[in-house]
């Protein structure tokens, strides 16, 4: 009768953890980026603490300013890779490598039963592969730094069902606008999800990586898919220890539960400046753009990067196209598999693996005015730039609009 | 009895022109980039002037800070485009091409016996194809966009003669950071530089660029190649309109003369804070190092990743290291060539095709008591970042000071 996170957390507490509970939790996998790991580590050296609860567990990817953008940026870069050696933290990715929700996955972190926490709030990404992860604050990180434990009030879990075949054109990333369409923004606040269903259990882990990225976007705590087959050949050889897998009990509690007909999904929009602005493609007036961007920790895989290349191949983009990788593997697989040379060849730009422009630090901030078609997980005001506007949307769906300059139906290319 | 740039001048000016006379010149091909253009756009809106000279002979790169880099540069990016569809500028190239001093070339701006003005110090880059190319201010530019004509003082000329055949490890960087450790940042002031030798007849395109890029360094207003079959096979199909090569008559007057033996030439390095501080390799003392830097306007071309992918092959860099082609067709090619995996599976952040982290913009900006080695043109204090250190090199240099983590003799890896 328990729900997948009640039974992560009652491992993780050592007591039989129901939700609304309030546990302290053993922590399996610490995550801090370049972003939040300088207030963390701040906030660490103020404790007093001299050393870390455990140096292979902690791991941190330069993923948000990086390469570094401004001098301020360079220092604290600095200040925390010096930190990372006097702790000796094994699992440092510096510039370049990827966003660290890739690189969790990647180097197998990201693992069934599991309890990840990041200091990001798409660190739900990592409930792809049955974990329960779930983003912190950066001071919450320095709790976990020192103790390896944090407090929880175990959440409530709401099951969403999605059954179907995807249609031509549509994918996982119009699956999650679409039910964040349907919940709204606070729909699943403080919420773990739980995702079922025929058309999720035929997703990659690629699509199952947008899915459970978008949680945090409804309010979600966290975003969940039972791991499966697909998960477990996914984690063969590369899991960074060993995991159990969790799954629901049939009778277990759900404060919610949605249904979605994948048969009948179209192409969704996200229209600024809130996500669950979300709109059939087909209702969307006509929005000329000024750029597009394909990356980020929601879009910026192997398959997306393919996906946009089966687009994009043979024509010329009509407005600027930044494609940022997800990772270096995912760049090294895009150079061997031709994706980055069709890219190239197309217009496109290449960004190193990072966040890129999603936060609209560095890598094409857009202008006053500017409109942007996003594979991004939110479109908030000024977001990538003060005065623009960003609409999210598929790989797909923003390959075909780079091609014409305009919001374009992916199955009309 | 007249120098190349005399020769040049005469032809510009339609007079008899020569050295330290003042003449009224017609420029064939200007340029400014998006750092430069913004003032030179702001200056030529001053002198309310409905239309630019001619639109076919104005180009202009993005380069400097792209994908923009803040709201700031977005919003200076949008206004310029906008100034370049109103006047109809055929020649514009938007953010990811390249640099300036790469496309001009590419595309066949770069001409023997042509005057080729940029808005940007590094403009007598285009010496290397026995053009006049030189550097003018942002609002000289203006002029040029109004009028197509700009005042000179016709320059002085200087002969450097660099005969012998380079060793193994040696290249073009190294011979022109030895001539400029010789002659000193001022030791050309003014003056056209004119190279001559076996040395240089031997050098390929590339290097000649790479020569010509610096003549700035020691003062020049210009460094020219005289053109030969090697130019003239580069151009082959790709001249932007006919040319008519130039060279100096047998007694052309030069206010001093230089030889270099490139038999004897080691790698050089120019140490921090001045691009004439220039030493053999082997009396460089242990130097540690945080980033490498391959790339800009100076080695950043097909040639220089190769060099460096041969190094780099099958090792694992040591430290940071950044990599920007100059240019889209050379990211293309190097994609092609399997430099750009070889690069990437040893750990180098391959970045969109600019300026990239030369100026201290963005994209690897070093931190405060940080050392970087660049294969740049200039090593000025804080120009990569504030309380950094820079220290010019080859890319050859560059990838093998990668692999250790301190400055490296290519011949010894």
């Amino acid at each position: 009768m328990s729900t997948i996170s009640e039974k992560i957390f009652s491992r993780a507490s050592g007591k039989n953890a129901k939700a609304n509970d309030f546990v302290i939790a053993d922590v399996d996998f610490a995550m801090a980026h370049d972003g939040t790991s300088v207030l963390a580590v701040k906030s660490f050296k103020e404790m007093e603490e001299e050393k870390v609860w455990n140096p292979d567990k902690i791991i941190i990817p330069f993923d948000h300013l990086t390469p570094a953008n401004t001098d301020i940026t360079a220092a604290l870069h600095h200040e925390i890779r010096e930190w990372i050696k006097e702790q000796k933290i094994s699992n440092f990715y510096d510039v370049g490598e990827g966003i660290c929700h890739q690189l969790l996955p990647e180097n197998g972190f990201a693992l069934p039963g599991k309890l990840v926490v990041g200091a990001d709030s798409h660190s739900c990404t990592y409930g792809a592969f049955g974990a329960f992860g779930t983003g912190v604050g950066a001071t919450d990180m320095s709790e976990i730094f020192a103790s390896g434990k944090l407090w929880f009030k175990v959440p409530e879990s709401i099951k969403i069902t999605a059954d179907g075949n995807f249609k031509e054109g549509v994918y996982a990333k119009d699956l999650i606008l679409k039910i964040i369409g349907t919940l709204g923004v606070a729909g699943a606040t403080y919420k773990a999800a739980e995702f079922y269903g025929t058309a999720i259990d035929s997703m990659s882990m690629s699509g199952r990586m947008t899915l459970s990225n978008m949680a945090i976007e409804m309010g979600g705590k966290a975003g969940i898919v039972p791991p499966d087959k697909t998960t477990f050949d996914f984690l063969d050889g590369i899991a960074a220890e060993e995991y159990e897998p969790v799954y629901a009990d049939a009778d277990a509690t759900y404060s919610s539960e949605y249904t979605f007909d994948v048969n009948e999904l179209e192409p969704q929009i996200a229209s600024p400046h809130q996500v669950d602005n979300v709109h059939d493609i087909s209702d969307i007036k006509p929005t000329k753009l000024d750029q597009a961007f394909i990356g980020t920790c929601t879009n910026g895989r192997l398959e997306d990067l393919e996906v946009a290349a089966s687009i994009l191949k043979g024509e010329k983009v009509a407005i600027r196209t930044l494609i940022v990788p997800a990772s270096r593997n995912v760049l090294i697989e895009a150079v061997r598999k031709g994706i980055v040379e069709t890219l190239l060849e197309a217009g496109a730009v290449i960004g190193s693996p990072g966040c890129g422009p999603c936060l609209g630090g560095h890598m094409g901030v857009i202008g006053k005015g500017e409109t942007c078609i996003s594979t991004a997980n939110r479109n908030f005001k000024g977001r990538m730039g003060v005065g623009g506007f960003i609409y999210l949307a598929s790989p797909a769906t923003a390959a075909a609009s780079a091609l014409t300059g305009e919001i374009t139906d992916p199955r009309e290319i």
